[in-house]
């Protein structure tokens, strides 16, 4: 057998970065809990048909599709259709369900809606849920992109109320205040965005427009125009959009800049997203700690890839200087979510965390906290068959006190016992060898510091529940 | 669209359920931890080749596979490879690269040991790791049992000490007796059962030999010994393994009889799983808590279906009277896991526990402790548009104390509001209305007795902090 692997973009989690996640997810569970969201999980597998559609042309080829079982047993009619469904796949983009019923989770939102149309019945409105499982998306694997990835995602169904944009965007906060990283919530409106689009006369290019816009970071305003050029939109909507990108000041500076942009075109109604905006922000700072390590901050020019954005979008990115890193959270409203699936008129509005990449700024920054959890940071040697008994009764006694202690299993060299002590980083190292046993103690060493210590029982006790 | 659905075998889990869960992988992790194994993640997709042929011909019709993706956009050669390819799986079973590289894991064990070979460099051994996910089987559903269900394995790899089997059985009588469920953890040596095969002549049989044994509980002596007839297995054969079947008594009366059975006819090497089972039995008794639900039993009978065992076998099996439920938990040694992928003479043990029965049968048996966390208990009402101000200062206060709350988000009527808190069991109702704002209060309505009563900020936060 040649030597194993695993598929490229994915990942195995050794025991220091499974410890390392758990943090990140307990943090982020525990500020989700505070504010009254509660966990549901979906399965891995959902129907192909549940997914297909929903994610754009480019999102239905980067769906893992998987195969149906049985192939090689089936006869005559039912051989002759799978020869003619392979047939069609491999001409054109399409799934059979006669070769694939099942796909894997491309994201936590179509599966969310799809749980609560199924749940409609039962659920109490609002209903605000959070969900942290992996997806999987056959994308060109890449530094920071993988193909089986975690969603983290908080997401409110069933309320118009902004005060779920204040609170979201307040989860932002804390969480990201609790994991010491500085970031900048960036928020905007989708309103504004087809208010732009109508304004420069192409209300039918919203998506192109919001697509170009969103490279703005990446390819520079020069970038941008040349995009928008090839989408037909004239110079004159070219420099409208310029300008936009152009506003500055504080909030309310760009708020009032804006304002002025549309209204004087557009008439009042074109305000909705600047009301929308307004509204969130006056919330958010009634409910939010003063004083923090970021900033909720307007972005006229944030778009947000995804097409089922309504209202108020977010994006957040970490603002440490030495940190280049694209957005580790987003979210914003859509309007009509589960109307994909028959249920109209139930508007959503969700956040979500890049787990994985919050895992890579905070593993370069160093912003491990130090207590963090490390497993058993104790070790019991082995002194021989001959003290086993005496040694195995030392074990009982600690367990029994609740106290997590690793007993290495055989009666190897004391040498090669301290190698793995000090492979694996243990705290104290317990020796329960002839002497001991004479004085019926347990010799205590700090591995650090090398400073050895006999103890009866109760010190023992005492001494290993304190550290 | 049509109503959407999940496939068949997987589940949806709602908020109570996710919590119910949380509970048995908190309490059995919390025990993994206090015996130093530490936890590692496997990718859900592994290389198909990485999985083939480890769990025999049915084992490999029941995985899932994931099909390649950008079929259609292949040409000449490629496409001409795809359709050949196609045609021989339909004619055979036969996984081909070129339409599937990927498939989903099946175990836990397997991936385990991948991860170990590929990690060898950098392993302290013994090496003693947990895992808690999900696997996928193309099994038939029905009642218990699922395509897509959880694992939660322990295992050690690189020692050969019984003290780890030892150590395991502890684990599983710990976690169960945390989980107030009464079991038998039955244990058995695959030595005794090789001896077995050995006695009655047909050494090469061992495994047609456990697999009818596997049956006993099921299908009773009758059936067994119809399955030993169909595979030549001779009448004094047979007689001779009956009568292993029906061996009680004390544990040490068992190991007695079973030991004379063996040396007589085999001589002394074939004692080798009695002095197994004995020393592994006299490890866990130097170790184990004395007073507990359940009890450790030999059962010669035991046979666990898994090729790849070679020492010590167990199995656990809920012994409450109302309880109709299988195995909940199984695990043994085999010496030369690794060996499957290039690294020999590498000794494993590990344990399982079963946790979708586990939870059928706490569930069965209403054993959900009482005090299990149900997430926020407090729900603030919103008392309209004027007294919002008003309401969102008591909501940020609470939370800053790090008190769980959730805030009803839309200016909605009190009946609505109040039928919103009953659906969802609320303990607690805050209400800031407007004779509350007058005094600079709130009240703390108790939802099941309906006593209210106002109280001040230091109040409110004392109160609401110790419930």
């Amino acid at each position: 057998m040649s030597k194993p692997s695993i598929p490229e973009g994915t990942r195995d989690f050794g025991p220091s970065e499974v410890r390392k996640r758990q943090y990140i997810f307990n943090t982020v569970r525990t500020i989700f809990e505070r504010y009254g969201f509660q966990p549901i999980e979906t399965p891995a597998m959902e129907q192909l048909a549940t997914l297909t559609g929903k994610y754009g042309e480019e999102g239905d080829r980067l769906i893992f599709k998987i195969l149906n079982n049985g192939l090689h047993d089936q006869k005559d009619a039912k051989r002759i259709k799978l020869e003619e469904e392979w047939q069609k796949m491999l001409s054109k983009p399409y799934s059979s369900p006669t070769v694939t019923e099942r796909a894997l989770r491309y994201d936590l939102t179509i599966p969310f809606a799809r749980y609560v149309v199924m749940n409609q019945n039962d659920l109490a409105l609002p209903f605000k849920r959070y969900q942290m499982q992996p997806v999987w998306r056959a994308d060109r694997p890449q530094k920071g992109r993988y193909r089986e990835f975690w969603q983290c995602d908080a997401d409110v169904v069933g309320s118009n109320s902004l005060l779920n944009e204040a609170e979201l965007i307040c989860i932002y906060q804390q969480a990201f205040d609790t994991l010491q990283l500085p970031v900048a919530i960036k928020i905007n409106s989708r309103k504004i965005l087809a208010a732009i689009a109508q304004l420069v006369g192409a209300p039918e290019k919203l998506t192109d427009i919001t697509i170009a816009l969103d490279k703005l970071d990446k390819i520079g305003w020069e970038g941008v125009s040349k995009e928008l050029v090839t989408k037909n939109i004239d110079q004159e909507g070219i420099d409208a959009i310029q300008k936009i990108t152009l506003i500055a000041g504080s909030t309310e500076a760009q708020l009032a800049e804006m304002s002025q942009h549309l209204s004087s075109k557009l008439g009042d109604e074109a305000l909705a997203g600047i009301d929308e905006l307004r509204n969130t922000l006056a919330y958010y700072h009634q409910l939010a700690e003063q004083n923090w390590m970021g900033a909720v901050k307007i972005d006229f020019t944030l778009a947000r890839g995804l097409n089922y954005y309504t209202g108020i979008i977010a994006e957040v990115v970490c603002t440490h200087p030495d940190v280049k890193m694209g957005s580790i959270g987003g979210g914003g409203r859509y309007d009509d979510l589960t109307g994909l699936f028959g249920l109209k008129n139930l508007s959503g509005v969700g956040i979500s965390f890049g787990i994985d990449r919050i895992y890579d700024v905070i593993e370069e920054l160093k912003l491990w906290p130090p207590q963090m959890h490390n497993g058993a940071k104790i070790l019991l040697l082995h002194t021989g068959a001959a003290l086993e008994t005496y040694v195995l009764s030392w074990l009982k006694t600690l367990r029994q006190q609740g106290i997590a202690i690793e007993l290495y299993p055989d009666a190897s060299k004391v040498d090669k016992q301290m190698k793995f002590a000090n492979k694996r980083s243990f705290e104290y190292v317990l020796i329960a060898g002839e002497e001991e046993e004479k004085q019926q103690k347990i010799s205590v060493k700090n591995f650090k510091t090398g400073h050895q210590e006999m103890m009866d029982a109760a010190q023992c006790i005492e001494f290993l529940s304190n550290i």
